[in-house]
């Protein structure tokens, strides 16, 4: 019966530790102790043990390298007489001698992230231009792009994921279906259903880590079909645009006035995808009219157009009744994309994309092959939420709060930005403001930054030129952080 | 002072509700409660609403529709009346008739997934071939891959998760940093240090959703440089390719021997890339042999090669030393990919990969551009138990419990499968048998799950000939289950 080498009889003997990946077989004869305190010294002088790290418990390690328990002891011993180590009774043996001779990190370097402060919004926006923002130092952060972070509900979180691990089956935790589990899917129908008129099934629901993913996914789903170029509306989302063209896209732009994109001169662009933000567009925050959602419908049956709707923030809206999903109107045509960003925060990464019938099983390819899908318990968990209707009240939570935060931050702009001109304020989470002035936004953006306030340069979010502004966030921010960064930004504006 | 119209004053009243996007304007005068009450019906008609939702509380609905309270009771009770709702006392008005006419989902089909149970293994494996694996129906599930789950540490994750929450800053829940939190890459760096005897700083380290990502991630980058192959081991894991392959990349097989892949034979395929798994060679379980590990590394600096390193389960070895990563000696050349897959749960979706410093700018753009970063909270629940000591316990544990499993799985073999050559048992969580026959190991594994056990033809693995087999995981079974399917394996076969 042919069996290969390593198939272990009852007298295989392992040894060897993973911890310094140590094994006595390298030992020289009867030096065992000499030989341990000398690699464990090499580790803490090469970095691989640091300050503060404890050391195996000595019956552990002694077992693992199969060596009497006094070899390890003298060990250590000798690193608490040299100074390496010291005692810490029950805490065991613990590192205290900084490194002789630290590794030196491989210099990592991104490409605004070291500029001088005000450089972040002057200079050309690289790819990491909002890892640039978000790490320059600020007092009053009005970036627009992220709820009231502060009332994240904690304790409802940790409650349902307490219900999901008690009720969760051990196979729930392999790995899964790259579209989401069933779970998520489910609530996430649901929610759509009741909250934006979508009636879809579970099975349409694609589970991703955020609309990022939700453009990136796409993007590849298209420029396999040959697609080069996805129009996107101007003023529009940078962030969206630098995603678009990280997957090869052209991001040709069209216009928006008061009513939203104009879908003429969509048409001109001869582009055969477009994405959109119809219930508050970012940045101007206006609602696709009546007229044009129409006409925007009819340009993508007459020209099997695929829309792109980028619903980022539809649930918060306070003066205006709300805008259903274009999805609900036109299944086949538009490609629906929501989150929780808005919602609970940008750093859950989770979100969830319904495509056109068509796209659906290249884009469940696109996410297998990019991830395998998404994490397992956060979809628990947020399904549980959707379902205990502790997403709902999280909403009305919020739309109360950011209410107080936007009227103020309005009361603000009245007294500090007289000149200024608002948009979008009936729904979302930033307002924008423009200037009649001739002056270059990013140069305000930067002033106001040295001056300790953080706010987007309209002019960021635009490929055409166009007045001068600011988009300022409201739902992160307290009253008083509010209207001192609008002061501020007043201030340096005169 | 120009102003859009939609700034507020304080006149301004909103009205409407995002619960199906109801606005009482659209009602008839003098009818709102029989509105109302149609628009529900309508909603429970087309699946808006499904038997077991719960409507809004009435207070909640009447506010937000700014009619009196008595309208909303009125259309409930209506609704009572007609059979579609029932009051449930304090837990509200819930729907309770099932729809009439229930939208018809949109047909969403996989592509194995719907053949019948041993198309599953004989079919060419298509896209979805894991996928249809996992829901082919089966009593006892010896498919490679996967830990013991049902010891997943339930309540130290928690526990952990309700630290984090404890502790966490609010713009900790914002976006992030695309690299991972820097909580988790200080932990990984250590844990690398610790047990793979790896140096390598926090800076270092990108967190990824796992080795598929980061097989993706890669892909995208050699590509990006003119590289269209990267080589694989032969056999090999057939998911592995599929992702190079997905990402545009041939996949050039170089034959695996008793010593772990055949070097020579990678110079000569002139592939500038190359995926190993050195530790324990997948699906063979051999060991890269010192000889060969030089001679990789001599290929490596010679030709500028880039070693994938996928240290998929280094952690799990039983009856042999530890095997330090190649990482450890050639950083310049060698690509790391790490991920707790295999230590905690692939549901997890968690990995890290330590790039050649002169690739790491790109992979961190391809993550951004990817999905802006891993999920926080995971992250950070991970980066506690690291840094606990609990991630160390749970490996000595698991090892405690696999031995175990392999050990049963040995016995099985050497009972049921007289014929079987026994490869990599000496660590982690499968072994392999070939047999001396010339049949096709599909049949096998499609006749073992007409029985109601599941395994991976060998084949699967191999792009060339080879003999025929099955990959047995056993760290995720019962003893009893384990020693049930093998059994079920040794009858089919005779």
């Amino acid at each position: 019966m042919p069996r290969s080498k390593d198939v272990p009889s009852d007298r295989s003997i392992p040894s060897g530790s993973d911890f310094l990946q140590l094994d006595a077989a390298d030992a020289p004869a009867g030096g065992l102790s000499d030989w341990l305190a000398q690699r464990l010294r090499l580790a803490i002088a090469d970095g691989r043990l640091a300050v503060g790290d404890r050391l195996p418990a000595t019956r552990t390690l002694a077992g693992e390298l199969r060596v009497s328990r006094g070899v390890v002891t003298e060990a250590y011993q000798r690193l608490i007489e040299d100074g390496h180590a010291a005692g810490r009774g029950r805490a065991g043996t613990v590192v205290v001698a900084a490194p002789v001779t630290a590794p030196a990190p491989a210099p990592v370097r991104t490409r605004t992230a070291d500029a001088p402060p005000g450089a972040v919004f002057t200079a050309e926006p690289g790819a990491d231009v909002f890892d640039a923002v978000r790490a320059a130092p600020a007092r009053i952060d009005l970036s627009p792009g992220t709820p009231d972070l502060a009332s994240f509900p904690r304790t409802a979180w940790l409650r349902a994921e307490r219900r999901v691990l008690g009720t969760l089956a051990a196979t729930g935790l392999g790995y899964g279906d790259p579209r989401g589990t069933p779970e998520l899917r489910r609530a996430v129908a649901k929610w759509l259903a009741r909250n934006r008129g979508i009636a879809a099934g579970p099975d349409e629901v694609l589970i991703v880590n955020g609309t990022a993913q939700t453009l990136g996914l796409l993007a590849q789903v298209l420029r396999g079909r040959g697609v080069s170029a996805v129009a996107v509306e101007d003023p529009g989302s940078l962030g969206a645009r630098q995603h678009l063209r990280y997957w090869g896209m052209r991001t040709p732009p069209v216009p928006v006035d008061a009513d939203g994109i104009r879908v003429g001169e969509l048409r001109d662009s001869g582009a055969p995808a477009v994405v959109v933000t119809p219930a508050h567009q970012f940045p101007t925050g206006v609602v696709l009219g009546g007229g044009r959602r129409r006409e925007l419908m009819r340009w993508a049956t007459d020209t099997g157009g695929l829309i792109v709707e980028d619903d980022y923030d539809a649930e918060h809206r306070y003066d205006r009744p709300p805008v259903p999903a274009l999805r609900a109107m036109l299944p086949e045509h538009v490609c629906y994309a929501g989150s929780v960003s808005k919602l609970l925060a940008p750093a859950l990464r989770t979100g969830w994309v319904l495509a056109p019938p068509e796209l659906h099983g290249a884009l469940v390819d696109a996410k297998r092959f990019t991830d395998l899908g998404s994490a397992a318990l956060p979809q628990l968990v947020l399904a549980d939420l959707m379902e205990s209707g502790e997403l709902e009240r999280r909403l009305r939570q919020l739309r109360r709060r950011h209410r107080a935060r936007r009227d103020a931050m309005i009361r603000a702009v009245d007294t500090h930005l007289p000149g200024a001109a608002v948009q979008g304020a009936a729904a979302g989470l930033h307002l924008t403001v423009t200037f009649d002035a001739g002056f270059a936004d990013t140069d305000l953006a930067a002033a106001a930054l040295a001056h300790g306030v953080k706010a987007h340069p309209v002019s960021w979010h635009r490929q055409r030129c166009g007045r001068p502004g600011l988009v300022l966030g409201y739902a992160a921010s307290t009253v008083s952080g509010i209207e001192e960064g609008v002061a501020v930004i007043g201030k340096v504006l005169a």
